[in-house]
């Protein structure tokens, strides 16, 4: 089926889809249209009509550990709607939905070992997934900080009945440590004074808007709320006067977590009486909404959080119980050799975010998991969306998580086995081509391939195109070699692969021969070549 | 397909997926598990395992005028999965995409009577397509913002350099307007008082966070940004510190749309050369990023926007050229008679988004359509979505377009027909309970069924039910009469009607003897029976 089917209406004459995108592609040579997609491959069709096959390394920015249109996944589909699935039941009993947050539970359970439960919130797309937690998480932290802040008022009126009654009495020691000057002072007007200001700062630490925490070179989405968390500045900086902003912390410093921490939290104070004194004792407000971070980032160029970072992330957050978020969309399901990959480096989630390959390469869906201990119940009253939870959606996941999960994980086995195959002929490249290739880093199938800085290279045609280094690279493969991969968002010299599990030993090897003769170019600085006709 | 369906893990014994909605479900008799679905069918299974039929008016939140798994469109799809669709093609040609922005297209300028062409921009949902239309009118306003202000600063500049050169002059009224009290101070020092009090004042304008303009009533979706212009306080307010907020204008106060715009609208100062002298230019500065409104509310109680209003929307936006951004998620694709429910009463939009039955009732895919003199070809590199702009959608969006407009559009004269006969019906149950039901609204089959207010209801069942008095009559249909339908959301003593155009004239009559009943309950206040064993 393309633009020539019959009984679709032609092509407009204007582009009306995004043709600029689509004139910058063409200047790369990326402009093909795939018609057909099977497993690893991609085709599209040649002058004479024939299909060319392509191998798919992009892989659907991870959406396909399966493949293309698995066989499985596609007969299930198609009874699903020869059955007449019930896509739009919304606000019924859905049973499948709660099947599929079974199944992740079991898998969660058995890969962090725990035997604590997650509580599942549905939703279509990965960004949705992470808007839905950072929306939990930010009504989690209003009624936590009411629960603290309640009981400090009624705490305040004791106090003041307290030292009228003369059955405490309030110190000038007290009362210099919160900067009255005034130590004498130790009568009921000091109170007030005291009330007064403990009242005006407590109030300011409630209204301060939440704050975020992430890294530099996060990708949590391009919605309105979640970009606020997306590092790149292209994406974000336009949108920024749109939604709350985030703090991103260096991921080589895990030292900077506590700096960043402490520069932003906050206390409220409580006025109480002990032993006949009035004390004022300081209580840790949530001001901090989440810690939001992929273990494995992809869109800021593959790299993968360390198991020292991991575990400074996991103690700052506990000494402030400040929900961790782990964005595993592109990292999860299975792709790293573990279900999550945060689990690769020790590092434990109060959330998680599942997309991508959830949806089995044809669905669209996406769950947000949130450990019951962290768990509202009046979220699910004020959180929905017409097209999450849906029987079609959850049944395609089922079959999935089937899949996976088949044979005691052979999936998750093929993702760390072909991606040891995959990384070792990326290292006896770079072992070939030291000058050009920079860094080889990731984990099971999804790994970068980073070629050295070329601002500065001596041919002025990749000179000229560094700063999409990687798409000009990407073009070159397409072209040549019939290799499908893209560069990272914001790291534009490195390319990610990302292909599903049934990844081959032939397709490997016609990868190879694609980077060989790419960084042959980059050696020789032969631009002419690599920039060919496309650009 | 079900839970007990082999070869699918068994159902959690916690529930994980939303448990508190579920009892809430279970306590008005909603939880029922719906197993197949059909043109406006959905069949769940009784203790002997017998399919029951319900007519479904919900009809998906709006998602199926054409019905569920309507044939053409489930054939299409078995097709389209037989024939490996390429669903993750990202980066590439998609002509699929272009042909629905183009279909849309045709559609729009029939209907609008205009030669305008619109971009499009996909997305997955309905709250996506807002997003994306906030986005972008956000990116248009900065960068209008931006070149507003360019200028002004090389015409400080110049007019510095004509103070220094003799050439012209400052005059002591032009200070007295800024607010300088020392009007014979008119040599370089008071023009440099002055270029720092207007640099300052446009910095401040420049600054100010966006203003969105959206009604009372209003629901725009629930994701982060979204959800702060959707009124009901329930959704909205828990979240308010994540996102910027929006000022909210009652619908029936037209006038009340230019007080607000009075109250918000600023100018960017320009000192220019005029004549040999120095004068003050003021230029209105888009600090009023859009109004955003649905021509018909769907969850604040299916409130039709009048022309009246309408015209004055239109007047004042343009006043200031502020884009008006129409919500038609739940009123378009045909659901009011009209493509666009804003054609009805002349409303023009600069940006359109639609969803829900793009999908067809199986796929999720939104649109956001910008008028192309508005458009701004920067957002195709900033915005994207790995779900979005997918073959199988769009191939899906294609067959619904071409559903519609066939036979010279049927479907909305069926739409508009068969909501004439609903409508009706409506009328004679309302002619005969004058004093239960309080008002019939909507156009097509957009409707709205009012009745009046229950909470000074004699009967106590009934009293006691009245904040979600909807509900327990929507349990009550399904239970005795096997009529699905809902409240909306923001106006519980609303029930919704949205069913597909393939309506009968024996499901109109079979919800006339359910309202009927209901209608009788209200009036003899026999709440014990409406409330049943459910609640």
């Amino acid at each position: 089926m393309n633009a020539d089917t019959p009984g679709y209406p032609g092509s407009p004459e204007l582009e009306l889809a995004e043709p600029f995108l689509l004139e910058w592609l063409a200047s790369v040579g990326l402009d093909v249209e795939y018609v057909r997609a099977e497993g690893n491959t991609l085709y599209y069709r040649d002058a004479d009509g024939g299909e060319v096959p392509v191998v798919d390394y992009a892989g659907g920015y991870g959406s396909l550990m399966l493949g293309h249109n698995n066989p499985e996944i596609i007969a299930l589909a198609k009874s699903l709607l020869d059955g007449g699935v019930p896509v739009h039941a919304q606000f019924s009993r859905h049973p499948y939905a709660n099947q599929v947050a079974g199944a992740l539970n079991t898998i969660l359970q058995r890969e962090l070992g725990t035997t604590d439960a997650y509580s599942a919130i549905f939703a279509n797309t990965g960004a949705e997934a992470i808007e839905a937690a950072i929306k939990h998480a930010e009504l989690d932290r209003r009624m936590r900080m009411d629960e603290l802040a309640a009981p400090i008022a009624g705490h305040l009126e004791a106090a003041r009945a307290a030292l009228l009654g003369g059955e405490a009495s309030l110190s000038g020691e007290v009362l210099g440590a919160l900067g009255f000057s005034a130590t004498e002072r130790v009568d009921l007007a000091a109170f007030e004074d005291l009330a007064a200001e403990i009242t005006r700062r407590n109030d300011a630490v409630r209204q301060r808007p939440p704050v975020f925490l992430t890294l530099e070179g996060s990708f949590h989405g391009k919605l309105m709320g979640s970009v606020q968390l997306t590092h790149n500045e292209g994406y974000r900086a336009p949108f920024s006067a749109l939604a709350a902003q985030a703090r991103f912390i260096p991921r080589d410093r895990p030292e900077a977590i506590k700096e960043v921490v402490e520069s932003e939290r906050a206390e409220l104070f409580d006025v109480v009486v002990e032993g006949g004194a009035i004390v004022v004792v300081r209580r840790e407000a949530p001001v901090i909404c989440a810690f939001v971070l992929e273990p494995i980032q992809g869109e800021g160029g593959i790299n993968v959080i360390t198991r020292e970072f991991a575990a400074e992330v996991q103690r700052v957050t506990a000494e402030i119980d400040c929900p961790v978020v782990l964005d595993e969309v592109q990292s999860g399901m299975g792709r790293s050799g573990a279900f999550l990959a945060s689990s690769l480096v020790g590092l434990r989630g109060d959330y998680y975010a599942l997309a991508k390959s959830l949806g089995g390469g044809i669905a669209k869906s996406s769950v947000m998991l949130v450990r019951r201990d962290r768990y509202r119940k009046e979220f699910e009253l004020v959180h929905s969306s017409t097209f999450a939870k849906d029987a079609f959606s959850c049944f395609v996941a089922l079959k999935v998580l089937e899949l996976m999960e088949a044979e005691d994980g052979r999936v998750y086995r093929l993702a760390a086995e072909r991606g040891a195959a995959l990384r070792a002929m990326f290292e006896s490249v770079r072992a070939d081509f030291p000058d050009v290739v920079a860094d080889i880093r990731g984990e099971g199938l999804m790994l970068g391939f980073e070629f050295s800085d070329q601002s500065e290279a001596a041919s002025a045609a990749i000179r000229d195109n560094a700063g999409f280094f990687g798409y000009v690279v990407a073009g070159y493969l397409l072209r040549e070699h019939r290799i499908r991969t893209f560069p990272t968002a914001s790291a534009a010299h490195t390319l990610r692969f990302e292909p599903s599990v049934y990844l081959s030993d032939a397709e490997i090897a016609q990868l190879e021969v694609g980077l060989r003769d790419v960084c042959g170019i980059l050696r020789e600085q032969d631009g002419e070549r690599l920039v060919g006709a496309g650009a």
